[in-house]
């Protein structure tokens, strides 16, 4: 996506430690219009692979669910959220996974209701960032959980040199990214 | 709007404490297009009363966020979403700011980097509940302290037992609420 490549070029910054900060339009700060673009890119780039549409788009609070809603959307399914943080209104039962969080330094959990997910569903798993692959890993094994189907994982952002992709490759199902992130020698690279 | 508050007498969940759980449709799975309707109608509902459009929609992470952006792509402004964690990615200065959640029963912190909001802002607050008005008048401190000028508040479903409205009235700007909903002697009324 030609658009959010040359983003990134002008506002990304390099935080420290291979972290690439998006706060400008992503992470923080959010383009509206640009988010409805990389949805329309995602149920693009899915239209050719799937032999049938979604029936949930599922990401993890909080910074994927921007580009999920539009992807939602453009598919008419509602879409999910996994919860990182118990609160007393959560009286549901949940699937529950564990996952990694570079940027907070701590093991998250992430939970869904059963309510909302089950075997009758296909699932298209959206977030922002595909790193190691470890939130998008958990969100998989929700799924796996609930005894839905698991179509595609659609990510804004992959960072390559963290191997996401390959540690994902055992889900047998298409990953797209958007852009690609490298941080060598203190400089970023998109492409 | 007619629609949300008959989805509400259909779905909502007394969780106890007067809380209502809206986890079906906006808590945790989100209607992706009735949260777009939710963004036309408090676009509709401003246009008489604003003199000058937003160049800002903000809310606070987590559930604010489907609202407020659905509001920013209508305007076509960007959507900012306070952050209530502090993670390591987040090198900027930030305006803090506390509110109480009731749902989680402690104090949260609410942040905004000073990059994004500034003394030619004007800002719309969008979030999901209007109860005792605590985040709405932590996120309207926050605008205060950038100098932006708070131009309105909307939130999806207001909780008039709970008396939000009597204490934002000293902000001066007009609030607007899609639902209403109170529960007494164990029983969801909406309005």
């Amino acid at each position: 996506m030609q658009e959010l490549v040359e983003r990134i070029r002008r506002e990304g910054v390099h935080a420290g430690g291979g972290i690439v900060k998006l706060d400008g339009f992503i992470n923080h700060q959010v383009d509206a219009s640009l988010t409805e673009r990389m949805g329309d890119s995602f149920v693009r780039r899915f239209a050719p692979l799937l032999a049938e549409p979604p029936t949930r788009i599922v990401t993890a609070e909080v910074s994927g669910i921007p580009a999920a809603l539009a992807t939602a959307r453009r598919y008419d399914v509602p879409m999910l959220y996994a919860r990182k943080h118990r609160s007393s209104v959560m009286t549901d039962v949940y699937y529950f996974a564990q996952a990694k969080s570079r940027t907070k330094g701590e093991d998250i959990n992430l939970m869904i209701s059963r309510s909302y997910l089950g075997g009758n569903d296909r699932v298209i798993i959206i977030d922002d960032f595909l790193a190691t692959g470890s939130t998008i890993s958990a969100l998989a094994s929700l799924v796996e959980a609930s005894g839905a189907t698991l179509l595609g994982i659609g990510c804004v952002i992959e960072k390559p040199l963290e191997h996401g992709r390959e540690r994902l490759s055992g889900l047998g199902v298409p990953i797209e990214t958007l852009a690609r992130v490298e941080v060598r020698d203190e400089a970023i690279h998109v492409y």
